[in-house]
């Protein structure tokens, strides 16, 4: 209760008007942005760029044509250097109930091949397909916040432990769901769900008995930052958090972002290492003197007009 | 107090008789099974073994017979096919008291060799064979829970860190106690609890000044994901997570148990690589098909018979 | 208020006179310490140094005179046998407020070379020095427990996650600055901060958003393991933890602090070979032998005198 | 001398007429494969692909449409069913003079961006875009026999060492060049060089010094595995190589071709507990029970119809 | 010819009759030495132990039984304490014709399991304990040195590669076997031969069409470090290496071989690090001042006795 | 004979008389160059510094001075921004005979500390600053040539090892001495050796027997990439490739460098990745336009005027 308080209390102290008009500019989205059947995208807000779930009808299930419109979309908004920020959430009741079983099935429940090795041969190629899939989120520099509401099951959740920014409603419900359709989850949770959360054993009974964990669970182990109190709201903040990273150089965000994917990865030498090789350029920026006299002038560097990136 | 009354509701909801009786017909075991003298092993269940640590008139504390009983018992328990999942606790008033010192005070403050360099290399021996006698339960593909009630002190933490999921009584607590008798700990601890733990500063607090960590503590950092108000529901409690593992896919299950310790230990993309090609065969069960049809008939996975593994 | 309450607490069990007297006796020291003219070096009790942060005038602002005495001081303190365990706090009315930036602008923003290339060159060096800055801090064998009060700024962050337990006071708060002045954080923060809290979420949040954390959400992630009314009783706390550390033996805690550092970087499989490697020498100390006795003696270890180390 | 005696010996020892014909097969094709405008691409012989860099009248220099050519190319190869192994070389009087500096200057020496940062940013796409199409060949599971006469030049050295067997004629020469022109190699050279040959001492000496190294030193340490008299005579042994690779289990060349790269980046260890998770699929195939029959039948195992892969 | 002359020269500077002995007294031994079937184990010398594969009948083909005699043999000699080197060779006309298809094809080709993915798990089980058959020989400290006459195919190539110092005959020559029947070599050989010799796209060449490999390329390519006319010759040249490591203090000799193998797997800096942790206590071996001051009286390290390891 | 031949026809295609010149001006050097009392330091030509071991009468024996001058005089030669390579060699009749036990007894053979775990602990401070002066020479961004005659045993073998390029005369030997006086050889020739050259066969006979390596050993495995008929000829062969590099980009050839070394020691992958991040800032740099204009007007690299670095 506490913390969906302190982010309600949070949205008064921001500029509240420009984002209900977000939201409401979002709500005229009736549905798929071509060339897209599964994925919104819209531009709720200068730099930002808000990507939609959009198959409410089947309660966002993801099919095949999602696995490379995902990769499709995010390879996009990498190039697009007007977007310094993207929110993600899902159209409809729900964030999303996993993978479409139907429409998948024949990949995997018959897959190709003359005998056993050349199956294999196929199923791995499959996977590695379906990983892409969420790992073009962290291969996308620009900072992904990620909403969920109601329900996150299976594929779901190895999405959004790839994303960067986790936020969720009170009735937001996760289920790591595939050891009860008779298989190790693959396309990520196992990798992402224990380095973004600090307690093992809870990572392990969720992975093991496909239990559901709630909101507050969720909140106290620290898989989402903050719970809000609906769908609306969580909208509203999660475009508020939005803007603040638009609003700061993108420079200085993306940078953040990779050397933070590469530090999760490597030693701590290691990661001071790449770092000092990164800055080395990036600390040439005219954002640095841009950024720095603001700060002397008291001004927020959402003042600031910063070069595309 | 909030998440005790949550396990217990979650006891209601579960099949309750069998699990008493399964703690009942455990209450009959009244020792050691041969042939382990610290050790005792009863099967509960079907398919869920439960290794009672078994010197209770010695507060459980690990003599030089429990570190090669260990070693055997569990690698019985990986290649034993009718078990799928382990229950570990301790007999009597505590989990454990940690390393027996009086037992092998020979092995570490008179070891053998004509120099310090011969001292070493026999030390270096112990300490490894030591060490393998808690890495044997990672080793063991079948998940292991975990039940600590009362004090679990020293080789105790070592033990419980390298469980997969962590369960403990209301009154139990978790001390690192190594430096207190002048040695840094060296069969696990270091290693591996920062691993499942959030708090790095809490770990160097309890690692370096050897002071008690409480229940609430321990559930709030994440070292446990459940406290249950006595042992007798904790144990119910064990049991019932054991039985939902058991009921699911062994194929799926260990698959996980062995990509999350593979992940654990390496980058996000290299634990991608290694699932992709774990699962290339693992996905040609017939069990993914057994489970898919069962949750489209709305089934529990449990009634589902899984051949061996 | 929980955590606060039970510190305050476990403050009546200890020795209160002494910590109380240590307290006064720093509060004698008016200023720096020659040579140095950023920070005070006190030693208020037997084994225990104190370092202050000691530029209250200009907010502990760290300016080119703090880098290298930094790396100084600590050399120092690795060296110095009498030394077994180090607090950190800061002077004045803050913990820190950052770099200083008026002092090091020069650096930064106007760097030699005569094309990009040499000036990358040159500022590749000027970031890898400023992050030794803080890697001595993990170089030097003792254990630093850092106590934060008010504010603790952009590279207070990074020092503080170089130290191995961290404390603060209610009216605490810490703020990942960088991205503000149009920077990706480079020498510390982006590696550590990740590795010593739970929420990756959180983390994320906090890096590209520069939001404060005020101190009760501090505390629930992690990054502090105990929380203090006042400035007064946090140093009392820090030092009564100190000398928790310096009564145990230094081999014991030094070889803890330079295996779970180890650890963190490394496998779990490497870490034990790691330690069995260290301890093959280590467990011949003579404080083995005189720590078992005094615990078999009941005694406490600190009535034990270790020789210097 | 003696080495390429022995090749030529070899070559008698073989189906001589096939391959005489596949060689007059390739002398016709007079130009490059649509869509292809840098590269040709021929099918001398089952299951052989050949790829020949082909702009002779620019001494086949490395020009844009080469960087995403090659892209194209390879992964087309990687999922050609029929195709079991590739030849490499080049056409006309050199191997290759390596990157087109006049069609390439603008990309290099006036890069778009508006400050430093901006323009790094750029030149790091740009980078990673080439390192790209060499590492497709690294990609490609079938193994890449590359032939090498006359010239091998900065990016043609990054090219060879991205394949998995390396032959040369008498009078090839090879140039790590990047130095002369003022950057050091970053597309692959320092990355695979040293991981190809032997000797330390020779890779920092070419890489520094950017000295030819002629074929009969590129025999001595390794770089290549045979020299041949003329162009003529190499691309019949060439072929011949592929010729009895291409007549082997698909299944066991790329998982071989798999496995040896693996190991090349990882520990003893690791590479044999990721070759035990690929093979116990792959050891599945009817390749194996075909194989073995035909052994102990001591037919070639050229003689075996394997299935496509 | 050069190098096998040296190594005849450098025969007679040595101590030529106890070798000769030596040679006579390991002719006797008839066959496999109890409990052993297929290894011979005798002792030609202080501190030296001679195994033997010894299926001479079946061209030293590796059956079942070899397998574990392997992992038993090896674990004694580690801790035989007389033991100081080990020399293996075979018995009979060749070295070995590598696994005995028709003992093992059971295991292979009619592998257990109720379905794929269940064989794939009893696979990978049988792999990994075909892998350890070799890997003990890098487990145990005391180097081997292996003596190759005639030929070593398939798995006889995993055996070598996985010892530390090779010799061979004149007409020795060796086969990459396995891609001919149908896998890729998955016991050691895709893992160690290329850290064994320098040349990668030999290695590639050797594994991917399972060529002959004769005794000039496999000592110009540094397969093997020495080259001998005969069997006789070889074997006295293997006890003479081998004698002039048992006649060299055996923690300096051990810890060699550990440390060389740990930085085949680590960085340099890594490896440093490890070395100086295992020397801080080995340094303390009495061995150093008998060693040291037997060189300043000029006497060889074979004079002095050193204490058992 | 061959690659000596080749070596002297290379001289005298080159600039003859500075290089001898430079060797005449060396030869007036008369002694040490305070403050150093072991080495000599000289600027034989422009931007190449020769640093000489020079304790001829001791035979360029390494005492306590010396550990602390190396590292002293690289790190000098690391900030010296007129210097661009360096050219190591030995005073006197040979070039090392390794460590001076006489000098270094007490702190190897009667190390401080109350007890072994505090002896253990000062030894590691020892071997880690020993380790650390050759390691001086990797850190140090300009390419090092190493120019060997006569002798080369223990700790010189772990020097030039350290080096990027080794040359010798024909009468040079090596010898990996250690195991003859009682040690595991820790100051970087066990991590090192096996990365130089390419047989690890060879590697491990010379660690675990000490014999001697001659030139032409030397030469076919890769130790040295060239071997003279002299000492004299020698130094200008080195001199005149140390001109070569002095001649080209330093920012090329630096960024070379740290390249090879970083790539040494990860994978392919992470060494791509690295390349990619520092070429970003260095292709900005001025030197690729002055020599692909001097390319393209068909002048030398050497000709054109770099800036500092």
């Amino acid at each position: 209760m506490n913390c969906i308080m302190r982010a309600a209390a949070l949205g008064n102290r921001s500029l509240w008007f420009p984002t209900l008009n977000a939201v409401r500019a979002m709500s005229t989205s009736g549905g798929p942005t071509p060339p897209f059947t599964t994925l919104s995208v819209t531009h709720p807000a200068n730099h930002i760029t808000h990507v939609e779930l959009h198959r409410p009808e089947k309660r966002n299930a993801m099919n095949k044509a999602y696995w490379s419109e995902m990769i499709e979309c995010f390879n996009q908004i990498a190039e697009d250097s007007k977007c310094r920020v993207v929110v993600f959430s899902g159209a409809g009741k729900i964030f999303t109930a996993g993978i479409d079983l139907m429409d998948i099935a024949g990949d995997l429940l018959q897959p190709q091949g003359d005998d056993t090795a050349r199956i294999a041969w196929y199923l791995r190629h499959i996977i590695s397909k379906y990983q892409n899939t969420f790992s073009v989120i962290e291969k996308c520099p620009k900072p992904v916040v990620v909403a969920v509401h109601g329900a996150c099951v299976g594929a779901g959740v190895d999405l959004i432990t790839a994303c960067d920014i986790r936020l969720c409603t009170q009735d937001a419900w996760f289920q790591v769901k595939e050891v009860d359709i008779g298989l190790a989850a693959d396309v990520g949770t196992l990798q992402r769900l224990p380095k973004v959360i600090g307690s093992r054993s809870l990572v392990n009974e969720l992975a093991l008995t496909a239990r559901k964990m709630y909101s507050d669970e969720a909140k106290s182990c620290g898989l989402v930052s903050r719970v809000f109190p609906d769908k609306e709201s969580m909208i509203a903040g999660a475009l508020e958090i939005a803007g603040e990273i638009a609003g700061r150089s993108p420079v200085a965000v993306q940078g953040t972002k990779i050397n933070l994917l590469y530090s999760r990865d490597h030693s701590v030498i290691e990661g001071l290492d790449y770092m000092a090789t990164w800055n080395m350029s990036m600390l040439q920026t005219q954002d640095l003197m841009k950024s720095a006299q603001a700060a002397m002038e008291k001004k927020s560097p959402k003042d600031v007009p910063f070069s595309k990136l």
